[in-house]
């Protein structure tokens, strides 16, 4: 019975979508020893999203901003703008896209399809310095 | 190796979408002895949600309801209404939004940014009587 | 302390909202030796979406569907569209509505609500066959 718990800070992006699976599993050589369990990649943060989708094309990334983009505009009735036209949306993002993933992990892998990566989208125009808390539950 | 699971009923409310924090936490103050684990909280309903988003601003709140009602408009050629013309955007709604958390917990508390709260979101107009089931999986 | 984990391969079908409840249970039997836990239900697709929602009526599925196709149809400016039209909303689709559930178990049943039923969401148009990686981890 294994606990591990890690807070790791991401690299800064500016606005847009990015693959970090290598960059989290960079932070996680533990997770080598589980043989199975799950792990539940939490981002502390309410204007950023973690979701997971195909992990070759940056076609796909960038499709799936703009369409974020034209989905969900700054509304002229938004009270909410303090910080800016983008301010508003990008907690909407947050909440569609969610900010918790929980992922199996099998022989000390995450076991995700072929396909499938761990994007962070980042929704503020400006470069934030992004934390996410991994816990990992397993058995040797 | 700690197990927590509890039925609680929230405070009922009319459409809208309310800031639950305190009021799951005010019924587990058995979180203070769990060093490092995780929560799952389960809304056991199909016309409300639950979200993680920013804990201090009540116009986040209204601006979001106001952007899901233009979202997810009561569009004519729904077949399912038998319980009025917001029944099948709540259930639109509460899938687009979720209805299941998986939270870490450090040292006795959700290990939450500092922005972040959890949110109930009432799609119904009128008030409803919501349960969760809290999971907690941790290590004293 | 129990950890089950199962890849288990859905039966195929072309696009549409499917109830897959029965059909994950009956992989699992083990579940009825878990009085207290929870189980994670990961699809390993970037096409297709889990989610929980109204486990009734079919025109709810339906619904959904006919809305979802309307929210996100084949943008002009789509790069991403190798594999046809239903390529890029599929994805966007995908990461709306997610594909990992966590459920409570209690005294050997999913805790869902009167309601609730487990969806699988197929985005693309020809049939394809899913598999789906539940964990549960909890206690007998």
């Amino acid at each position: 019975m294994i606990y591990i718990q890690k807070e790791i800070t991401l690299k800064s992006h500016s606005k847009g979508i990015y693959l970090i699976t290598s960059e989290i599993l960079s932070d996680l050589p533990e997770i080598n020893n589980i043989r199975v369990g799950i792990a539940n990649i939490f981002l502390k943060h309410t204007s950023a999203s973690l979701s997971i989708n195909e992990n070759v094309s940056p076609e796909v990334r960038i499709d799936m901003q703009n369409f974020l983009d034209k989905l969900i505009p700054n509304e002229k009735y938004f009270q909410h703008n303090y910080e800016g036209e983008d301010d508003m949306p990008a907690h909407i993002k947050t909440s569609l896209f969610g900010n918790s993933l929980t992922i199996p992990i099998t022989y000390g892998r995450f076991n995700l399809g072929t396909w499938q990566g761990i994007y962070l989208c980042e929704h503020r125009i400006n470069s934030h310095r992004r934390k996410i808390v991994v816990t990992i539950i397993g058995s040797e």
